[in-house]
């Protein structure tokens, strides 16, 4: 029986959904006909009888027939009735040679693209979790939200369609001059404020970068190892990864490198990602000279230039560079907050216009209240001040980390210790034949989250070590937690 | 002389960048160098010496000479003063073979690579400006700014590194939920809360569909005229696009297109951009039949389908797919504040996990705050009402707007207006041979920006019209910009 179907359906729509009743009689009188329980060219009950059968008062039943009659469902014939429309049985005949809808198995296309499954792959981030020791994760607990919460209410009070203009590609205005000030005075980078993109972050610096400037299967050399948000950026774009081993000086190209010519070269001399070397000015003077030999573009990611726990800063390859190859770019929802969800990239004045107007049409404009509470914030001198006050918290629980895994050192063949000058998070090396995932794994169920230095490996096989972060880890805790750490390798026999 | 180049290049620093004095002096010497004037091996002045001839204090020439030192530009003897270092000559003596670093021509490969000029090439972008009938602008000024703030400042408050969590991939949970709430109620879509990924906006969630889906040199049918913001996705994901036609019931796949197999198809149902079609549910059965025959997957973008003006909407084609092969999309940005600048995508059961790694790993998380604070927003019941009390603004708009274009029509091969029944434009469309883009173009020496049909053409070449939007149009002014619209059509002689 009609009614009792609807009525049976209608009963497990509303426990399900919550649906208002006109809405349940709606998907259940579509679904009886896709079923073909109500075929076409069939005629419907009065609006009135339904009514009566499913104890429904007749405006809801009005309501779910004129829905279905403006969906083409149902059609009416004055002084006839409602019927159910003949497109329907085109698609319920279809479906009930294969079994009916319920039983249906799917039938779209199974598989995702070649570059899809690539993507959707594993690749460390799956095992994030907020704990002792994770790497990237800063203390945001100093942050001056009250402050914050004042800017942005304000920013949110402004008049707001001028924000949507043209005129802001590129970012709002006011920020990307903020931040070219700020570039200018601590990083060394040359840049006039119009050379500044405003991105959601480096994963859209670098996607900009890669699809402006490369083609799908050019090559770019990345680090060996190498941090994995550039290796899925490079691969979402369809470029060709070449990997070059990185040394304590940096990214050290030979001459096999060559012989795979980039177009672009992405690399963190800050603070290289995972092992934490600080690329050395030599170092940064033949990467540029390599880059001129080729024609290629630099994409320097300075991430962790903020915090150097031992003389003032290296200057940027940016600084260094007088042909105007070099696109330099930093991040905001790692070192202020990360519900600041924005980067920056400055690109050579040559690149100003097309990177403007393509990541204007790439990305539309928008959060342009938080680009603007941000430009204040900048301006009023709290974010070198939030910085001055976290470089402190940040210098205490290095020391207290480093002290903790000293029991590990000292054996000229064992562990030691890399990247601890610069930067949220150290390297703990250990000898060649450590399984480091297994010994992550092992510290993970101790509560702290670590990373092995082998899954950022992309090539070579000789790097093992532990990624030790200490910009989440309370300072109360950290000394605790280095020496559980410290066990824990001990007894798991790595540490020789 | 060394301490005149010092003091005129600090001076020039000084004026342009107001550094502090020391980083001016350390700028300048390292110019220096790099220009020559201190050669590689050369020893430096003491530093009460140069600070006597510059008129600087001991300490600002130290800073500078001990930054350099750290930076590898000098090197200190003991006992012997402090020289250039050798690395330096290396870039100094190539910088001079090619005349001097301030008249050295940019190195840098000066060509954007082929995607790259195609992604910055102007797509109508460049002519925006927010003005009345600017179609993609809505109003925001009833907006309820001060309920949003106090939302917003109380999730700023909340404990935050729970939020970064892969627990949070593909949006926080509460938000995901909100968004399956609404648009199971509203929009007839079948879903679970898992199945929603919160993106930044349409342009992201076309992009990660592209990217899982289709490989480079795929096929992707597209609406011919078309949303140009699709098509760059599409381009910049390196995708094939197939143009097919649109008429009065929206897409319309013919044999020759069949030829070109998809392996995606993008519409926009509700609201076909910029024609304003309605998608009729007989076509849209069809569509889904095609897409069977074709394997491929279905890219349905709902934009528009919050403002129907007669009748309640025809169910989204998300609602009649029984494969699982439509991908759903949806912007909260154009239609609630463009500050929140989040969209939501659908995706099958069998692509929730692929899509939510991938897309945690290609963006990363944050402006969790503000997904926070929308979850609560739509909660609560805020989000369907603004949209009720934005739906009677705009309904009074058009209505004015259209009674201000009446005395185009009536002629039978004059203008007509198609897209009228929803969303927030409409299409005046105009005889085959009007030049729209002049008349776009005179039209907005008026002060009134409208866009050529035209313009969005891919392929054909018989589609000429003015989009209009009403969204933005101040209500008071509706009408007199109309007229003004009208009067320049008509002078123009582009009425008949």
């Amino acid at each position: 029986m009609l009614s009792e179907f609807l009525l049976a359906e209608m009963n497990r729509l509303g426990v399900q959904d919550a649906l208002p009743l006109h809405r349940q009689l709606y998907e259940a009188m579509r679904r009886a006909m896709l079923d073909g329980k109500l075929a076409a060219g069939e005629r419907l009950p009065s609006s009135r009888d339904l009514a009566q059968d499913l104890g429904l008062s007749r405006n809801t039943v009005v309501a779910a027939i004129n829905q279905l009659g403006v969906e083409g469902y149902l059609v009416s014939r004055v002084g006839s009735g409602t019927y159910v429309n003949d497109n329907v049985p085109q698609i319920n005949s279809a479906r009930r040679a294969r079994g009916g809808l319920r039983t249906l198995p799917t039938l779209a296309p199974a598989r995702l693209s070649r570059r899809g499954e690539a993507l959707a792959g594993s690749f460390c981030a799956s095992e994030l979790e907020v704990q002792p020791f994770t790497p990237g994760i800063a203390d945001f607990s100093a942050f001056p939200l009250a402050l914050w919460q004042r800017l942005q209410n304000k920013h949110w009070r402004m008049t707001y369609p001028d924000m949507l203009d043209y005129a802001t590609a590129g970012g709002y205005a006011p920020l990307r001059r903020a931040i070219a000030d700020y570039l200018r005075v601590f990083r060394s980078v040359q840049l006039d404020a119009d050379q500044v993109i405003v991105t959601s972050g480096t994963q859209q610096s670098l996607e900009l970068c890669a699809r402006l400037l490369a083609d799908h299967g050019d090559t770019v050399w990345v680090e060996d190892p190498a941090y994995w948000g550039a290796v899925k950026a490079f691969m979402a774009t369809g470029l060709h990864l070449h990997p070059v081993p990185v040394d304590e000086q940096g990214i050290r190209p030979g001459a096999s490198d060559d012989a795979h010519p980039p177009r672009l070269i992405y690399v963190t001399p800050s603070h290289q990602y995972p092992t934490g070397s600080v690329m050395s000015l030599p170092r940064r003077h033949q990467l540029l000279q390599t880059a001129r030999t080729h024609n290629a573009w630099v994409l320097e990611d300075d991430y962790d230039s903020e915090y150097r726990f031992s003389g003032p800063p290296i200057s940027s390859l940016e600084g260094l560079d007088t042909d105007g190859r070099v696109l330099y770019m930093g991040t905001f929802s790692k070192v202020l907050y990360p519900g600041i969800k924005l980067g920056y990239l400055v690109v050579p004045k040559s690149l100003v216009e097309s990177f403007r107007q393509a990541h204007y049409d790439l990305n539309r404009p928008g959060q342009m209240p938080l680009q603007a509470a941000l430009a204040e914030f900048i301006e009023m001198g709290h974010f070198s001040s939030a910085l001055r006050r976290a470089r402190q918290g940040y210098a205490e629980r290095r020391q207290l980390l480093l002290e903790s895994l000293r029991p590990l050192l000292g054996d000229a063949d064992g562990p030691f210790i890399s990247g601890a000058d610069q930067g949220l998070h150290l390297c703990l090396r250990l000898p060649a034949g450590t399984d480091d995932r297994a010994l992550a794994q092992r510290i993970g169920q101790q509560g702290l989250t670590v990373r092995p230095v082998s899954a950022y490996c992309l090539q070579r096989q000789d790097l093992r070590g532990l990624v030790i972060g200490y910009g989440y880890a309370p300072l109360a805790e950290i000394a605790r937690c280095g020496r559980l750490l410290t066990d824990t390798v001990i007894r798991a026999g790595a540490s020789r």
